[in-house]
């Protein structure tokens, strides 16, 4: 059991031996813990080694030139110069609601940049500022295209977040995949097996087995629905912005022969553009929701970020759990220089 | 089989019949036509009806006074006064391509609008301008949120289109239920079976009765996560929109109480914006994606909108198969006052 702000130091001074300015270090210290908060744990520490390792194989700049480039007073663009994925997308964030907050809606797009952990981290960031906001970015080849046996997508998630009118946001980041990879990659590394029909192994044959699914390829929902979602999210995020794109996007874990140069897109808009009573509009939205008759077990229809929420509050109070391996890694980060 | 024109010609007779201008008559004619030649066959003539319905039953305004609010040179805010949704629709993909087109980014909500047949078909026309360009649309309850056993949310499409550097443009049209409601409806109409999974009927048993389904509940894709992109798509195009929303958009065929009140959302983004070699990234992308190993039987990997335009040139060629009751539907309305 660890407690936030002596993990903060920790990851800070990992993160600084590794060449990272105390501002950025920061920067990914938060994302990290946050991810451990509200219980992603595939998107916290057990990454914290793998980005070390990139900077010390020199496929992520720890002291990157990061250039915003002013397109319009609404639209910038950002060469994130092989960043650090938390530092760019960050920044990127905090462009886009300041574009945002000036004309109504922000358009941010990104290249050059990492593996940026969750979504909704910053997502919810542009919520709190009464914004609308959804973002995307790629990833390394997990899905395989509609029709196809290799695996080209990234799980490549899809986030959209409102103001709830309560301290709790609506936040939807999901992946097209059946499941996220990284809980497949928990998986393999806790010896679990997965669920039946999300993966195939790399014969095309459907596994339970997480090493295999790794190995495999991850099936999007809805056949050629997901497909088409996954195929969109890598034009947004990397067609568009100037990122890698069409299967290009390194695997963070198992290939250091250059960096990733992921793309990403951040779109927030005032909530309160079009109707002037957006807060109360969205609490009867999700009041008329909850209200539904229920599905026998079901105690409480919740909205996507409830249970994140309630993770994030639960874990505050009681502390992070660390698996033992991931403790052990820390260790080592912490005394080898 | 009918050729194109001469539908188009009945199609508009009938249309102006029941009290709409020339010019609006000619907009909903060449989308209901559009619908037909893609193979849409549940977004084509065998709607007519149902418009005209509602037309005398004083629900869709067959002279509306369209106002088109601009908030920035960016984002327009336009209330329909009732139209029908073809008409909404168009007027507002033009003007967000306008937007576009002056500012790099526009950004288009519509409310108190109806019905506008395929979300691609306005894409389309943004994609024909080099834009980027996205829809969101909400629709009658038919979707249970996940958890709940009531329908609430409507099938509300994603759609998102991409200029392809060929005369085929990037086309994801996806409804979030596991398939489109027109497809249930016209197998009820022609008394086929509908697939198993797809649906519930309305005791919460699963159904393969199309009949019983429209009575029940259709299924998302991914459980909570296509759940969780119906609200998303309902917050988007009416709680932000100033558009009816939760569950309070009336079925078209079943309910003429009152206006859908329908809430659309446009966003069209100049495909080069951020960079000079947009055309030949999307190439590039779509050859690395097609050229993959294909599973056995598959003879091409297609992008989302390439099998509608082959439906498209093709039934061009033949001219459009109407069904007998369709047939039957139409001469009642062109002779009917």
């Amino acid at each position: 059991m660890a407690n936030g702000k002596e993990l903060n130091k920790i990851v800070i001074k990992i993160l600084k031996k590794n060449g990272l300015s105390a501002k950025h270090a920061l920067i990914c210290s938060k994302a990290l813990i946050n991810a451990e908060l509200v219980g992603a744990h595939s998107h916290g520490l057990s990454r914290l080694k793998m980005y070390c390792d990139r900077i010390k194989k020199k496929v992520i700049n720890p002291k990157p030139k990061i250039k915003i480039k002013k397109i319009s007073p609404s639209i910038s663009h950002i060469d994130a110069d092989n960043s650090i994925g938390f530092v760019a997308a960050d920044i990127a964030i905090k462009q886009a609601i300041k574009n945002a907050k000036k004309t109504g809606i922000g358009l941010v797009a990104v290249k050059n940049s990492g593996h940026y952990g969750l979504s909704g981290y910053y997502i919810e960031q542009a919520v709190k500022k009464k914004l609308v906001a959804m973002c995307f970015t790629n990833a390394p080849p997990a899905i395989a295209p509609h029709g196809a046996i290799k695996k080209l997508f990234g799980t490549n998630p899809i986030c959209f977040g409102s103001p709830t009118n309560s301290s709790v946001p609506f936040i939807l980041d999901t992946s097209v995949s059946m499941i996220n990879r990284g809980k497949i990659r928990v998986a393999a590394k806790n010896k679990k097996k997965i669920p039946e029909g999300v993966a195939l192994d790399k014969y095309g044959k459907p596994t339970t087995d997480a090493e295999k699914a790794l190995k495999g390829v991850q099936l999007p929902m809805g056949g050629f629905r997901g497909s088409g979602l996954a195929w969109m999210v890598d034009i947004l995020s990397g067609v568009f912005t100037g990122g890698n794109h069409g299967g290009r996007v390194k695997d963070p874990f198992d290939d250091f022969s250059g960096p990733q140069n992921i793309g990403h897109l951040f779109l927030a808009i005032k909530s309160n553009l079009f109707v002037k009573n957006y807060n109360k509009r969205i609490k009867e939205n999700i009041r008329l929701i909850q209200r539904l008759p229920k599905i026998k077990g079901v105690k409480e229809i919740v909205y996507p970020g409830q249970n994140k929420y309630k993770r994030y509050r639960s874990n505050l109070k009681k502390g992070i759990v660390i698996p033992k391996n991931i403790l052990k890694e820390l260790i080592k980060l912490n005394v080898v220089r």
